[in-house]
């Protein structure tokens, strides 16, 4: 029977973040068993920046992702082993890889504007005969109407439902409603959504992309994942299940398993410390971070003058190298 | 010019929970005068369970909050240094005290049908000349209408504004909204209301109240509280900066205030861990938690069914020598 909201974990994808990429066979293999003893349908699992993010510029994994999937799908009986894919970063022969160690969806993620990029790998996934998800990234930055357009390229591409995310944290419950609603009457699949909690609105963001028809959330254990994290999937559960929403979901056991398995591997709280605030405030890249510091310095201008600046402007992942024109510009403002 | 959303910090009031009551002179100096050039307008300061607070039942203080009081007194030109008072916990003689010390406001604090024991301290305070405010706990515990009622009774003892708790952080935005409105249309003073993030709602909570019309939020810097903590100060002011709410803070200096000040003798992180994630889920006092263990491990139960069973009779503080019946009676039925 198919429940009425289906939870995604992103646990051993986003959560990889927050740990630095550094999960351990063990440590997959006990998440991963926990999960689906608690009936979560989808269990994601890659390194934070997708299949193939293991890099220089991205951070190396501490153990090789694809004996990390193996190691998770001995483990999963019922839900779907998942793993992201960015267009750009991970390649199709990494998506096959994948589906050879037992990855039974794919979820293919590009910028909010960009899904056009995304069209080669859905129709790969799609004949490897994997769930295919569009995901669309950073959706602050593109008007409801827009993000609706971009989801049915997904749509046509063959994606079986659009996930919406909030990567910076940035958005309001009623921001993720609109964004919910214009997609949900733009295609015929379902819309799922993907919340930061940089503005400690994580739950209640969840909340309402539920409330406006989403049927798809993601979520992670103790909140794991970058930034300030992700929707706590324990609380989620909790708060759903108050509201008399059925997810099919083990409240207990996602709680004990948050507590035996993931607590004892987290680097630092998941909490809204002031850089991460800023994110969500002003709506950049977490990458942006050390290159505003290093503008502010020289430009003697508070970080979070440029931040603001930054997310005015929408400035995208790639524009690194603008962020010290843009310090220029305030300063003579300022002067 | 009066602010169109005024905050009321209680960092130094319900954040003294989060650090077992050991603020010192320094802190609190610290802390007030940071908060005061913020232009906080309301500046609470007292043991957590308020005036008189420090006890072998709530936990002894590290310095007396007399000295406290006069410490932060010093350093506050513009706001109002507040101090929260219940009735049977602390006296009158307490509150001239206080008032001596410097206080100009008090918060008049009772269980949410308990108005009644609030009214020869809040007429009292009237008498000293303070700002008065009616605090009602635990509103989750009554219907809109009852709260209304009791909000009426505390505005005819004299109360400037009325203040309503969600205690336990059981509450949903919706539920939040409906006691407002339901107090709003019962008296002609202001409402305010005071989160906690058990459901990691705090700050979802606190935009539903002032969508419903508040016009007091209650915040703590870094969420510093009770079980996990409360609305979260910076964090609250840069939503509402967001939302072209006006609240005059410095958005900016409460960061850094919170960064420089508060994070350093935090004693543990403000996160949903399973206990706060259960009392919020619940709806029960945290301080049953220890009779509920005993009473699990007496029956062989999970303690979490026990705080659902205890949540759904509505027991209130006081009652926990009834933990134990409670737990043989859930013993009886699932044998």
């Amino acid at each position: 029977m198919e429940q009425l909201i289906q939870i995604v974990d992103t646990t051993l994808r986003d959560g990889s973040h927050a740990v630095r990429h550094s999960f351990t066979e063990e440590q997959v293999s006990a998440i991963a068993a926990g999960l689906d003893r608690c009936h979560v349908p989808l269990i994601e699992l890659s390194h934070g920046d997708g299949l193939g993010g293991s890099s220089y510029t991205y951070g190396f994994s501490k153990r090789d992702e694809f004996l990390l999937l193996k190691a998770a799908a001995e483990q999963i009986k019922n839900g779907k082993l998942t793993v992201l894919l960015l267009p750009g970063i991970g390649t199709i022969e990494d998506l096959k890889k994948a589906h050879d160690c037992g990855a039974k969806a794919v979820r293919v993620a590009t910028h909010v504007t960009e899904a056009d990029v995304s069209a080669q790998h859905i129709e790969a996934a799609r004949r490897l005969g994997m769930m295919t998800v569009g995901f669309l990234m950073m959706t602050h930055m593109a008007e409801p109407e827009i993000i609706a357009e971009e989801a049915k390229k997904m749509e046509s591409y063959g994606a079986d439902y659009i996930n919406l995310a909030d990567s910076a944290g940035f958005l309001l419950p009623e921001d993720v409603a609109a964004r919910v609603r214009a997609v949900k009457e733009a295609v015929s699949i379902p819309v799922g959504f993907h919340a930061h909690n940089n503005l400690n609105l994580a739950i209640a963001n969840s909340l309402a992309a539920v409330e406006a028809g989403a049927s798809y959330i993601d979520a992670t254990l103790r909140g794991l994942g970058a930034g300030a994290g992700n929707t706590q999937i324990e609380v989620l559960a909790g708060v759903l299940k108050r509201k008399g929403i059925d997810t099919g979901l083990d409240f207990y056991g996602l709680m004990d398993l948050a507590e035996r398995s993931v607590e004892p591997l987290m680097q630092r709280p998941q909490t809204v410390d002031n850089g991460s605030l800023m994110l969500g405030y002003a709506g950049v890249y977490s990458s942006f971070l050390l290159h505003v510091y290093d503008a502010a310095k020289k430009y003697d201008l508070d970080p979070r003058d440029i931040m603001i600046e930054l997310g005015k402007r929408r400035m995208v992942g790639g524009q690194e190298d603008m962020i010290l024109s843009v310090a220029y510009q305030l300063k003579q403002q300022a002067g």
